[in-house]
């Protein structure tokens, strides 16, 4: 009996794709849903292609190929430990699972943990692309024993997508490694669409632009260094009316919804002692903005500025509005992979920068050209401290930040807020500051908690009994 | 046998001074420690006074009045679970247990729940003030069962700091909630000493002032509405000298340092959907700081302005720099205080949040004048929604924000980093921003992963066939 490569647990729409994808590029693909409708609708839409559909795990696992391949994209959480448990009854030592989800790193770790105990290999993956990359090649981010993915590397390059000829797939690291960079660039991706959202703002409200223009400049915009994903729907977007004719984007609500990956990302950027101020200022922008009826209530009691400065020279300063946004998406991610060490020095990931800036070529939701840059800044060195510090971004940086200033400068100045292009300026001020007034802060710590400083003219730990 | 109303377990510095506290208000206090000498130290410094110590755990018990009072005061974290298995043998049903570290609120509120099952009592509470406030009266923030916290309420309220003749500590409310309120107190010190270590920095940098110019100003401003215990204590560090007659805060190392509560406080803020955007600024501004070598490398690669902005008034711009402080102030406690009510919201604990700003009149580190008006702004009206939106601070946000975007443009055009002052900025512009440019980020993510909108002229969840 010839048996299947692989098995996708979980029809929703994502694993649905995928599966038809690994079919299409000649993989034969056992599938099994909890509900038998959602497998017999696969079926029916796809007739005569290499997908297997069973009713029952049993069957399912009897029809894979030794050791089995086992992807599952089911619902982050409860259902995956379910699906697992519910799997292990009839998995054979050996076989791999495959967690295809936006799990939580240290959800992944203990599952690898706990199902190595038992001689079964976990692969926990980031998928990136949506439902379209997961049909057409997403971007793939597998983290867990090299040994088991060796098994189903041939399935992932083929199906990934492609940047230079490359695959956008390449084994992480060991155990949560995989999710931990799906998340960090679904934290990248806060980053990135409330930037963008700041450089809106500016454009409609200081410059009174309406969405065709504001079309035009955004498909300008990535034409050049800016060319990304992100960019490319963003100008799409404003050109898109609904059925009565009215722009879309004039319509929809201004309350940013979010799921848990960007709030992960920041949480743990906290634990790690790393500084990522630019895309934790994204999720709480969502958040900030999801307080409608507040800000409704606050925008008839609190004031803003009485004088507004709005002589400027409009060309220039929509150059130096685009400028301030790639400056702003250089800060961002210098500081994601500057997270990325941290994490994987704390989990000893034994982290490739410049293959993950690889994978994220293409594929992902933050494709972008200028990951090509990063990839090309770990190819010189590997041991970049922060992109802000290597040839490209360094030079990027010198000629942007002035630009960065004057847009944040006169936002405020017009009482429009832009956090994240603010937050940019005032790290990169901050990391090229030889001296912060970070003194005074361990004075006070010293002088109320007796919790000691260093000096700067000699080693030691100091304590002080201050005069009161 | 006359027994003691209260045992202390730990003779650390904080264990030691709220004893001594203690029996110096006539209580009779049994005291306890892991090893014997920390114990007897104690007593041959503090001859004659209502201290019994106690060398076993078992005499130590027994020695105490039931239902027993007994204080911890151990390292927050493993230590406290191993204090409380030790004394779980010698217990009895209703006695109560008082941890009075710097706990994690999660904790708390499993700590209670696993001695409730048992029949003992379990109160978490939050301790401010230092080693100082401790011995002399501290502000305390008492959660756990009411009927529990009735028995030690009368030791607690002798103890306790006082603020207009009000002792400095209220029943919070149950489980966690006490040290839930410390933690956000220790957020709120976060934000409270970077606003001011940027101030430092602009009137050193900006105005050239040296540390007798910088006292002299610190101790003016102290005089007025920005009067508080951190005030106080930033004009006199500036007036310290070392024993080589240098100005000690010009050889303190700008690294700061830091502990748990501020990070806990962010990371809480992330989990409750509340935008913390000023807290968290301070804690990676520490965080940033902390990176001195790399501040070194950048520091000579990254350039800052070309141009630069001198030529200012310079009473003025110091008048405006004290209202940037307050009103950054205000921002960071509206934004405290709102975390607040979205935890009592979630973990059901009712919190009254006047209560709350009165304990923090007096005793603790955040303590200030201000913290009066705090109180008096939720005896006008419990239901706040924001500070914000309240009238005494309402009215000063609309007098000084223009004061604050003078600052922040300034020190932003000439290269200065002011996080939290431009973090509150930004969350002032957001907040009482009638829209926001989250539609398109709405948008966006309905394009890439049909995560479906809400419009504003009709009610529904929408999703769009994008264009593409």
């Amino acid at each position: 009996m010839l048996r299947q490569q692989i098995g996708v647990v979980g029809m929703a729409v994502m694993g649905r794709n995928l599966a038809l994808n690994m079919a299409k590029n000649g993989f034969r693909v056992s599938i099994f849903n909890r509900s038998r409708e959602k497998t017999e609708h696969v079926m029916a839409e796809n007739p005569g292609i290499n997908l297997f559909p069973y009713f029952s795990l049993r069957e399912f696992i009897n029809s894979l190929e030794k050791p089995r391949r086992i992807l599952l994209m089911v619902k982050a959480g409860e259902a995956t430990d379910q699906t697992i448990n519910a799997l292990k009854s009839f998995i054979d030592k050996g076989d791999i699972l495959i967690d295809g989800g936006n799990s939580f790193y240290h959800d992944t770790i203990r599952r690898n943990q706990e199902l190595s105990k038992d001689g079964f290999y976990f692969i926990g993956t980031g998928i990136s692309g949506g439902e379209e990359g997961a049909l057409k090649g997403p971007s793939i981010m597998p983290g867990g024993q090299k040994e088991a993915y060796n098994f189903i590397s041939p399935i992932f390059e083929t199906i990934a997508a492609r940047a230079n000829g490359e695959a956008c797939v390449a084994y992480i690291g060991p155990d949560g490694s995989g999710h931990y960079v799906k998340m960090v660039h679904n934290g990248i991706e806060y980053g990135d669409m409330q930037l963008i959202a700041e450089t809106y703002a500016l454009l409609k409200i200081i410059l009174g632009m309406n969405n065709d223009e504001l079309a035009n400049i955004f498909y300008e915009w990535n034409q050049g260094e800016l060319s990304s994903y992100l960019m490319d729907i963003t100008h799409k977007i404003f050109t898109q009316k609904d059925i009565t004719g009215k722009y879309l984007i004039d319509v929809i609500a201004d309350e940013a919804t979010h799921k848990e990956t960007g709030k992960w990302t920041s949480q743990s950027a906290l634990d790690l002692g790393e500084p990522l101020n630019l895309i934790t200022t994204a999720v709480f922008a969502r958040y900030l903005s999801s307080l409608k009826q507040q800000r409704i209530c606050a925008s008839k009691v609190l004031k803003g500025p009485t004088t507004k400065y709005f002589s400027i020279d409009k060309p220039a300063f929509i150059e130096n509005m685009r400028r301030a946004l790639y400056l702003g998406k250089i800060i961002s991610y210098a500081q994601g992979f500057s997270q990325l060490k941290a994490a994987s020095a704390k989990f000893n990931w034994n982290l490739n920068y410049g293959d993950i800036a690889k994978i994220f070529r293409s594929g992902c939701i933050i494709r972008a050209q200028f990951l090509q840059n990063i990839t090309d800044a770990y190819t010189q060195n590997t041991f970049i401290t922060n992109l802000l510090l290597s040839p490209y971004f360094k030079a990027k940086a010198n000629d942007y930040h002035q630009a960065l200033r004057e847009v944040v400068t006169h936002a405020i100045h017009n009482g429009i807020p832009v956090p994240t292009l603010s937050a940019a300026i005032t790290y990169y001020d901050s990391y090229r500051s030889l001296m912060l007034p970070a003194n005074l802060i361990q004075a006070q710590r010293d002088y109320f908690g007796a919790h000691t400083y260093k000096r700067i003219d000699k080693e030691g730990i100091f304590h002080t009994e201050w005069l009161t």
